[in-house]
């Protein structure tokens, strides 16, 4: 009872997860399916974006050196020879003086360089427009390619597709993409106390919360979760559902068993394994010190706390860089009160956000460890490195947004 | 050709279409599937959460009283009489001068009101235990309801679930939970023009971007998209498709067919259905000037630009308004150039963000209006209101993120 851990320092766990976790394999989903997904490689244009010519307003497409000089007072006189028809090529050219009515987005018709805005214009009769004002050459125009050249490089590999991105790629006639396939990641909740969430606990009891919580936050970066059912605190039937887990996934996410506690035997199971390969045990990190990871040939098995509250943050902190392919856009905020901290200790402490005046402003929300409500208060956490002595109160501090 | 639009102000557009979408049902779910959605209504607790006095630490429960004084020095000293287990109420009861082993989360035994952390102990023979530092009532410890209160109201309406809070709710039994159910949501993309993605454009054509961008953004909104066929610019054509999408869905989005063309015939098609109401037609907005929206009975249908870019950015700023009930997170970025605006029109601006010594710096996305690569690489927008002319660069401005 009571042996201390040795702990590892926070930098170091997530380097050693990253190397031990296995990559990503690639499929190809069809661009409708590709919303939030990431790619698994570069991808390039195989087009030139717009394909042709286009005016960017409604008016007259015409040769710009014809509208040089023009003003109200003295209009430039176009002869108007035709009318571009949306989604058809001009079947006619454009002479000097001569003018054709184009809508947004219709080719501009060859002879022309340029797009005088309707505003700018009047018709006098049938086939003459005056011209109050001169446009230049490529005013109002969208060349071939001006947009996106056909070889140039879109998107990074990893790029996690938005609407926008889908949209790009909806352009340049791409149907499917070849994006990273999710990882399988097993849950298995363990402890004599936790019982399933529709029972009624007995004194000592606490319902399943991780089951459902570190499932939801799987789910929520893009990945297929598998719940497993409940086990106790004993080795055979821990190593039965751990051996199911390791078959079927590629992260086995273990809450509970991993504190010093009187059933903590889930590092002995672990490590009976064949080619099991302790990754850490014990980390400098609060809330979750007992957070443990071992490597099973190119399976990996995280054990978290199995208080829900250490559980989650430390998915946040430990687990979600491994699965989170999106750009994070943390935010600044000015911390409202001072929080202390252990230096040689990774702090990780949630906070609630309050906008005013052009500023963010972050409360620390402290209090009696592993409070459930507190996560729920929260909008992000502050991250307080191993080498600093706590944040000062009205400093500016990085948020991390849940 | 050219009769020039009477546009509305952007605030009072979107007041309109606020008081004109139909509510939200509701509906229940499972607890499983709750992640993302939107709670139908308050939500109280069932419970108090503890439900039973536990322990925060590894260690000893005890009478605080009876290590007052206790030092390094001079130890407590406490007759170690049993052991409290992980999931199950103690079988005994502590009397002065006892102490029994709790491990994190053990429920404490009656008579006990602290727990003292096993590193400031010694164990001394069998069952005697010295204290090494003296511990006030309630130290270590939870008491039933401090986290949460039976009653008490834990969520407020339209609160979008995350996964801390779907382990909230598990802690607390709830396996079910009602949640406003989803807009069904049709889109529509049309325009003589508009070809479908697999098909190599003609001269003059493009291919249909709308349909994919629109409806991811829709999804990723946690609500469901219908795509319908392209339709031409050709009224019996597009009145047909409008019908089949009100008869099936919430929203209709259309894209294409509004501005000022020679196709622009969508707003009579629009009024044609009895019972139509036109919203507005035209918005001081820009870029979407020839936005438009019309209510037909309880149904919505909202005109979009045919340009990709602008049909994007009007589907943010004015349709996610009324599909979003997540809480925005804007950055407050430090803007590195002027932009110019015009007072009298809200202008939307794109901008990429760059993080910088404990600051975000936005660089607005200008170039032609209509680039389709813009929005790609941006990571948000500037909103310019109609009474503003412009934004200073080194001003401070608010983005929010796509």
């Amino acid at each position: 009872m009571g042996e201390f851990l040795k702990v590892m320092s926070y930098e170091e766990a997530v380097l050693r997860l990253r190397k031990a976790i296995a990559s990503q394999q690639a499929e190809e989903c069809t661009l409708g399916e590709s919303s939030g997904r990431a790619l698994s490689g570069l991808l390039y244009s195989p087009e030139d974006v717009p394909a042709f010519d286009r005016s960017t307003v409604d008016g007259y497409a015409l040769r710009a050196m014809d509208s040089f000089g023009a003003s109200e007072a003295l209009p430039a006189f176009f002869q108007c020879v035709g009318s571009v028809l949306m989604g058809a090529g001009p079947d006619f050219e454009l002479g000097s003086g001569e003018c054709a009515w184009i809508p947004t987005g219709g080719m501009l018709p060859t002879g022309s360089d340029a797009a005088l805005m309707v505003e700018y214009t009047e018709k006098l009769g049938d086939d003459t427009v005056l011209a109050y004002r001169p446009v230049s050459p490529g005013e109002n125009v969208m060349l071939t390619g001006e947009d996106i050249r056909c070889g140039q490089v879109l998107f990074p590999e990893r790029h996690v597709l938005r609407p926008q991105d889908i949209g790009l790629l909806a352009s340049l006639g791409l149907k499917t993409v070849s994006v990273l396939k999710p990882y399988q990641v097993g849950i298995i909740s363990s402890g004599d106390e936790v019982i399933p969430i529709e029972s009624q606990p007995q004194p000592g009891q606490v319902r399943d919360v991780n089951s459902f919580s570190l499932a939801a936050a799987v789910a929520r970066l893009g990945h297929n979760a598998s719940n497993y059912p409940l086990v106790g605190d004993e080795a055979r039937q821990l190593k039965a559902m751990v051996a199911k887990s390791l078959q079927d996934n590629d992260l086995t996410l273990l809450s509970g068993g991993s504190s010093v506690g009187i059933a903590d035997f889930t590092l002995d199971v672990l490590l009976s394994f064949p080619d099991a390969e302790l990754l850490f045990h014990g980390l400098a990190v609060k809330p979750g010190k007992p957070t443990l990871a071992v490597k099973i040939n190119d399976r990996l098995i995280i054990g978290l706390p199995g208080h829900p509250v250490s559980a989650l943050m430390m998915f946040h902190v430990v687990v979600q860089p491994l699965l989170d392919n999106s750009k994070p856009y943390p935010l600044f905020a000015r911390l409202l009160q001072n929080i202390a901290s252990q230096p040689g200790r990774d702090d990780f402490v949630p906070v609630s956000l309050q906008e005013e005046a052009g500023q963010w402003s972050a409360r620390p929300l402290l209090g009696k460890s592993g409070l459930m409500g507190i996560l729920s208060r929260a909008d992000g956490y502050i991250h307080i490195g191993a080498v600093e002595q706590g944040l000062a109160g009205g400093s500016i501090c990085r948020v991390a947004l849940f």
